[in-house]
Order: C-alpha cells, then structure tokens, then sequence
C-alpha cells in the first residue's frame, strides 16, 4: 500500500484526555478517532491489526471445533425479559424502541439470543455438542468510558457458546478452549496469565479469565513466583497451613483501652503485634447479623465470605446498627459474651491466634490473652480474608506476588442457567428431557488491540509483534524527488509485494525526519530505508524492536527479510 | 466442516410469511433464522457466503486504491442535525439515547461521519483523494420489512466514501468504482445491469444503480434489446425523434362528447386512436398552477417532470382546484383558451400530433382536429412521459424492454453537498479554501446474498455459483455405519482438504434420502456421493447446476474435482 493513499492521520502531542499509553499511541499513530465518548472509528492501520487478531482468533477455534455465524446487534426485550436480565442489567444495556414502540436491547452480550436460536433447532443429543462463535459489535453503556479500546461503550467482541449433553463434554470444551486461548494470546504476542476469577451473577461456576499483564491493568492477579498459580486477588484461596504456636495459654483479662480503637492503635498501647490482634467486623448477612474475625494483619475479601456463606448480600453493619444490637462502639465489638443470636465466622488464621486481644463489648475495654477456641461457645471457620504479597502460594509452591492485568479473554462453564430460565431442552438417550448444559467463552478483540500496545512500545511510539503488525515491512524513500530512490524504493515495494509480504510504501514528499518519526511511531517490525546508497543498489534494513540495522543489497534484501520474518 | 459439527437447521416445509424464493429457501436450507422483523441471524453456511462476497469486494476495491476502516454504529445526534438529516430522516432512523440522555443515531448510512472524520485531519490538496470503505451493519426502521434479506432492518452494507480536490478527479474515481462494481457482481455470478438512476434528495447528478434482473425486484428498468442503454424507468430518457405525419391540418371543431372523459371513453366515441388524444393534466408546480400535456397513449412521468421544471414539488390537482381554476371538471380540462397565468408545459410527443383531440375547458365539450403548434399561444416543450416497452431506445439503437430489477448496489457523485454542510474544506494549489467533492458507494452485502440465490436456485434447493458457495464440495457417505463407505468418505474428505479445496463431509447417520435432499436444499455445486461402489474405490461426482454424473475412481478424484472447479 503507498502510504499516500493510506488515512494515517498522526500527531506530534500527546492528546489531553489519553491517560494511558495504548490509547495515546493509538491517537498520535492515526490509528483510531473518537466520534464520542467510548465510540471510536478504527482507521486502516487499526483495520488491518484488527484483522489480524481476528484472523488468529479465527484460525484456533476452528481447530477445536467451533463454528462460526453472526448474531443480529440489536435483540427484542422479550428474550431478556426471559431471563430476567431485561431489568438486572442496569443502564449499562443500551436500549431503543423502534418505529412501532417495541422495544430492542442493544447486545450487550449474546445468551439469550443464541439460546433462543438453538432451543429452536436442536431437540436431541444426536445434535449435541456445537459449538458456535461470532466476532461482532457489542454495546454496553459504561459509567466510565475511558483509556481508548480499553474500556469502550462500542467495542468488538468474540463471543463463543457451546451446548452439550453431560457435564463431560462441556468440561472437555471448556478444556479445548482454555488451550485455544494460550494459542491466541501467544500468537498476539502477549504476556498473559490465566487466572481463576469470580463467576459473578452469571449462575455458572468454573471460570477463568486470561489477563494481560500490565500496570494499567484494573484488576489485581495473585500469582505465585515458582508454579503456574494465579487468581483475580478476589478470588484468590489462601494456604491455610498456619502454625500455632505452642506458646502456654494464658487466662483471659480485660484491659482498658481507651479512646484506641483501630487496630493500629491498639496494638501500639499494648505493645503486641498485629497478627495477634483479632478484628471483629459486625455483618448482615442476608438480614442476619453476624461477627466476622480475621486476624488485625489481615483484610476481609466479602467475594469469599459471600461464597462461603452461600449468601446473596453480605454488608457491614452501620456503627448506629452495631450500637443497637451490642450497644457498643465499632473498635470495642468482639465474640466473647455476644448474644447467641449473633453467629461468629471467623478466618482460619484466626483458630491460630494464640493469647491474642479483641473487643470486649464493653466501652474502652478488650480483652487480652484470647484464645478463641477456649473462649467462645461455637464458632464457625473458612477461607475469608485477602490473599497478600508473601503469602504462600495455595497450592504450596512459592510466594505470592500481585501484578496488574487488563482481562482480554474470560472462559466459563455456565452450567443449565441460561437452558433452564429458557426453555432450551434436548431429549437424552433414554427419551428424557434435560436442560442443555452451556459453556461460554468471550475475547475483547479491539481490548487486545490495547492491550499488544501497552506491553509492545517504547519512547519512540508502538513495536508491533510481526504477527499483528499492520504491514510487515515499511519501506521510506528518504527523498522522493530523487529519481534513483525513487524508483528503488518502487522497485523494492514491488518485488517484497510480489512475494506476498505486506508492505507500506511511504512514497510522500515529507521531509526524512518526518518520515523517520512517523514511521517510529506506527511501528511496523522491519524497516527499509532507501537513501543516498541507492546509486549502489544499497539500502538499510532496522528491526523495530531491536533498533538493529544492516546494508543490504537490494538483490538480496527479499530473502533477508523473508530470513528476518521467520 | 464435518456436518455433524454444523448448525444447519434445514427443514422440508416452505415456512410462512417467505413469499419470495430467495427467504424461502435461506429459512429452509438453514441459512438464517429470524429474531424480530427484519432482524437476522447469520447461521455458518450464510455466514461463509458472506465472507466470500466481503473478499471478492475487498478484493476489487483494494485494487482501486479504497482502503478499508471501520466507523462505529452510533452516531451523535449533532453531526446528523450539522446537515439537516435528523430531522429529514424520519422513523426509518433509529434512534437511542445513553444513560445521559444524549440522542443517538444508530447510522442507517455514514456521509455524516465520514466527513466529520476527514475535516478534522484533511486540509491540503496535497492529502487528497483518499477512498475510505468499510463492510458494517446499518440500521434502517423500514415499514414494511419483508423477503428474508432483500429489506431487513439490521443488514450488512459495504460503503465507500471518497474525497477529491477537483471533479475530474471524483469522475475518474466514479469510473474505476463502476468497473469494480462491474468485476465484483460478475464475480459473484449475478446478471445485473447498471441503470441510470435517480439521485433523489441526496443533492449529487451522475448516479447508476447496479441491479440484478428477477423478477421479485421492486424497481423497473428500461433496457435496449440491443445495446447497453439501461434506466430506471422513473429515469429513463425518451427517444423524441417523433415522426410527424404530412396530413393536412384540419380546422379546429368543437365537439360534444357528453359523459365521456377519460381517454378510452373519448377514443372510442369519436373513434380516434388513442395516440391522437392530447391528455391535459392540471398540476400544482411549486405552488404554481401549470396544464401538463402528454399524448392520449402515454403516461406522465412525474419524477422527470421535476427535474426538467427544476421544481421542488409537483402535484395533480384535486378535482375542486381543478373547478376553482377553469371552472371545468378534470376530464374536459384543454390547453386552448386556458388563462394565461396557467403555463402550458408539454411532452415532445404532443408537438407530432396532427389533427388531435383535447379537452375544450367547456363541460361536455372536446376539441377536434388540435395542432398544439398552431392552436395553443405559448407552450414549452420537454421530455416528461414514462417510457414504454416497444419504444426506440434513447441512444437509438433497438427497442426497449422492460425488466424487475433488484438493487444491490449505486455509485453517486455526491459533489460538495455534505462537505458544504459540514464544513470539509481544503486548501488548493494558490492556498484558496474549497470543499472536498465527495463520491459515495455502496453495496447491499447480505441482499447480494438474496440476489444470487433468486437468480441461482431450482425446485430441489439453491444452486450456488462457485466462487460464492459456503463449501466448493459436498461429500456424502450414504451409510456411514458401512466401513468401507466411511474409511473411503473419510479419505475423501481429508485428501481433498489437503489441497485446499473447501469440503463439507455428511457424516450423520441419517437416511441416504434426508442427505440427498439436504444437499441439494443447500446447493453446494459438486457433490461427491461415496455409496455402494465404495468397496471398489469408486464414487460418483454430480455436478449441482446441470445434474450431470461421473464414475471417478478415488486415485483420480482430486484431479477431476480440480478440473471441474476451474
């Protein structure tokens, strides 16, 4: 392609507003324009990388099976309504009426609409499993649009589902799929982690999410250093091998404590280390109350008390709700002597506090040398607190670290939720009916765009992996008004063209520096500069991500690219 | 694709509400399936076709130097109010709003974007042409959607949008577009005609509408039986070589003709040939009244009529306006001795009567022996009647006849109007500031796909060109319990995916009649059956389009099916 001809609008500045690396290459490289907020036009060298991911996303899940079709944007409400959805989703669904006052959602996701298709079609096993993608535009009203395709209100989706007879097969898929994944975020030139991640509203249970690491990230991973371990922090399990030392037991006294309150401050007047400490945190749960513990070095995570407790809400109690039931301040509540109407849950770690301080529900006053298991009638244990830096790995092997990941892909066993609400039922081997059993699978395409930037580039502009790069090879006529550059420049364009490596010709009469900067910052792989050695059939060849160059001579340049593209 | 793993819903019965063959047979070859009116989904075997036809388009218009981008679809209110088309749409527009309450378009077409898009980063000659396209889904509330892809609501357009600094330049680029257009549906096997089209409300001149002939088209053409010359017939010149005859002009008379008024009933008393009647026809031209005359066999053409007056509107008048201004009533309205405020204004055809018939703005009276020339003081003459199968083509070469079109494609000369409006100068070669003349292109993607099918498709199923048919090949095992037909389909299939040819393999353990019946349902255009000769190696080869069979041994088969996909 001459690049005279190519809609590459770059810019010097960095544009106000683009916070985060990705979104101000993708600006400053004429690679997309905002029309508003979180709607964006990708111009042709977007086109092309999308393209690009695309046709890798394409390639690996045809290897296990999956097929492709495409899925109408804007979906009748009676389908949402089916599930409920039509009113969970919240003003995030983008909706409309159209002409006769019908009213449509704006997809933002596609489960109600592929299980209406296949309830329709599919009525036994015979014709199970399928499974079947789309690479489509999705909408979703964000409160926040921001950081470029990163968070978008328009974006483009993979979305893929799958439909089976048993538990086996949607366990096999979901396996087949997780490889397909590492496939495609290996061949976008992505450092990815897989991480267990939170199943959230949508009924299923299995689930992981493929995050790209990278600071901007907005979740937070656990991973361990020594084994492939790692976690969204929320759902991160903790090693609970604590070891309680043996430590002689000593009997319980009450202290008064003041106006200290927090545990910073307790732990200050009487002297003792906060992992000795023992927060109590007044919940209600599902309506109820109940007395929370985790250790004063620790940090509650209310996604694992929520699951743990089977709960639908789990929120901590006003001080004016905790006064009423213990009538006491918040930094004196503990568990010895609370009404037995109130249940304690407490954090493993907390079993192996050993003469420890808590609240003593008692205006300026805790207790000292608390040994829970000796000291409160009946309370219940699990896995509840935050996973932290240094922590042991869960499954035993090597320390915790945090890393930020942005989430460019998400697998999920969704189980019979979807077939169950709609109706979507096969009859089995023996004539019976059953709910079909749901995988699904999703990948942000234009999301992964962002996501080679913010871990592809340097000071100069965007170093695309050859893979994803718009062109492979970008060839400059240092000056287009000399006749012997330009026609080598012509002729090397034309020959790398002929044997099929996609090539960009900037063929302007821009100044070199220009050319040079611009060139920097759309970032193809190779670089092929036609200069003052053209009379010797010389040119320059500069890897992008190396900054290292070679002379070549132009009879031998189509073979030490295609050597270099290897 | 194994079919086993494909979503290909087929069904024997023609579903109700298909009244046209292309919907019936898409729904019953399980190509797409509806969601709301006029809103599809794609299922594999549509989706692969649809891929072909994006190639072959991209393909043609790489080689026109368009580069492909993608604009989103929703659109801020305010650049559709910039040009007056929030308003003008009316509820053909969707329209939406976020959770900030901001008015949305979702784009039924993108001028608005588009130019919005190259006015911020195009101000020099020197940037410019540029020819932009993109392959997207567009919105359109159509009232009355109907025939399975040819009117949809949610539908896929290719448009191309291209920028110029001077009308030499977009004509050149109008020419290229019309030959790509040209390429592209030869390509996808439609018999089309390109016709003179009209431009409508979009404010261009030179546009061609690019239709494929069948009959379930909802446009006429006009076409020379022996030359290129094709028009819509609201478009459609006339011939206006009339030959006058050399009889002797008669003395005007003034006749009863009592209750008669219409031209049948006025041929008839009198017996004169219709041809010889002068219709006059009152019409409101822009507020204005004005008497419009076209001959006895003719019919108006309102559309031409406007342009030739270069009038905003025009409309008949009502049979009270009609008294109100000659105090006659419609079927005795004459242009002789009508007030001079009333302009007459007539078809070229009425000049070449002789000795003709017209109303005598008298009740119950006519005027024979009219020579308009002679009779009527001031008329003026232009070409403003329908065309008519039978007539001298325009450019003189053969007759007219009339064909049903289907519209897939248009090309336009857009001019300045929307870079007028929107403010998308440039600065030329003396640095003068000028608007960029625009040109846009368009092609019906997925009611391409209609088209094929209404002109490619049998009693037993569609017929697929092949350049367009979701797989190249269909292989069948007619019993897949059988060894020998299996290992050898098995064998089949796989060697002739090794060469890269597109292979769909029945492997279901269905009844020979079912896969038989599906097979041609969804029109694949070589079918290779491997039944009981399998045991020899030998299987049979049918071609779908002409039924014609061959005995292939299987060592000779992959030659044979390269020679007849050639």
């Amino acid at each position: 392609m001459k690049q005279s001809q190519l809609f590459m609008p770059t810019m010097k500045e960095v544009p106000t507003g683009a916070d985060v690396v990705s979104h101000q290459l993708l600006l400053r490289a004429g690679y997309i324009r905002q029309i508003a907020a979180g709607v964006y036009s990708y111009l042709p060298l977007a086109k092309r990388v999308l393209h690009k991911v695309e046709t890798i996303v394409r390639e690996e899940l045809d290897k296990v099976g999956a097929v492709e079709l495409t899925m109408p944007a804007i979906h009748p409400a009676e389908l949402w309504q089916e599930t409920g959805r039509w009113d969970l989703y919240g003003p995030e669904m983008m909706r409309l009426q159209d002409r006769h006052g019908r009213d449509f959602a704006l997809g933002p996701t596609h489960e109600e609409v592929i299980t209406s298709l296949l309830r329709s079609e599919i009525n036994s096993y015979k014709k199970l499993p399928l499974t079947l993608y789309q690479i489509q535009t999705k909408y979703r009203d964000e409160r926040r649009p921001r950081f470029g395709l990163l968070r978008g209100r328009e974006f483009i989706m993979k979305d893929a589902y799958s439909f089976h007879a048993s538990q086996e097969d949607v366990d096999a898929m979901y396996d087949k799929m997780y490889q397909a994944y590492s496939n495609i975020f290996t061949r976008c030139g992505i450092d990815f982690r897989p991480v267990i991640a939170d199943s959230g509203e949508m009924g299923g249970k299995d689930t992981h999410e493929f995050m790209a690491l990278a600071d901007v990230g907005e979740d937070t991973i656990a991973y361990s250093d020594s084994s492939d371990y790692a976690a969204n922090i929320e759902m991160a399990a903790v090693n609970t091998n604590y070891v309680k030392s043996n430590e002689e037991l000593r009997e319980l006294e009450k202290v008064n404590t003041g106006s200290a309150k927090t545990i910073e401050e307790v732990s200050e007047l009487l002297a003792i280390s906060k992992d000795r400490l023992i927060k109590s945190l007044l919940y209600i749960v599902d309506e109820e109350p109940m007395l929370i513990l985790v250790r004063g070095d620790h940090e509650l995570n209310e996604i694992k008390l929520k699951h743990e407790l089977n709960a639908s809400t789990v929120e901590l109690a006003s001080s004016e709700k905790t006064h009423e039931l213990l009538q006491v301040e918040v930094g004196n509540v503990g568990p010895i002597n609370i009404p037995s109407t109130i249940k304690v849950y407490a954090d493993h770690a907390v079993a192996a506090v050993v003469n420890g301080v808590c609240g003593a529900n008692e205006s300026e006053m805790h207790f000292k040398n608390v040994n829970i298991e000796r000291d409160v009638a009946t309370v219940e244990y699990g896995d509840i607190r935050m996973i932290q830096e240094g922590d042991v790995s869960p499954d035993g092997k090597g320390i915790i670290k945090f890393a930020r990941g942005i989430e460019v892909g998400q697998v999920f066993k969704l189980g019979t939720h979807y077939s169950e609400k709609m109706g979507a039922s096969f009859l089995d081997e023996n004539g019976k009916s059953k709910p079909m059993i749901m995988g699904c699978y999703g990948i942000g395409i234009s999301r992964t765009v962002s996501a080679i930037i913010e871990q592809h580039n340097d000071e100069n502009g965007i170093v695309w992996p050859k893979d994803v790069a718009p062109y492979a090879v970008h060839v400059i006529a240092v000056n287009v008004k000399n006749d012997e550059q330009r026609e080598l420049s012509e002729a090397v364009y034309e020959r790398l063209k002929g044997v099929s490596i996609e090539v960009l010709y900037d063929d302007r009469k821009e100044r070199a520096g220009v050319k040079f900067a611009d060139s920097d910052l759309i970032g193809m792989p190779i670089r092929v500069t036609v200069g003052k050695q053209a009379n010797e059939g010389i040119v320059e060849v500069k890897l992008r991500h190396s900054g290292e160059t070679f002379e070549v001579h132009e009879s031998e340049l189509v073979e030490k690219i295609q050597q270099l593209l290897k």
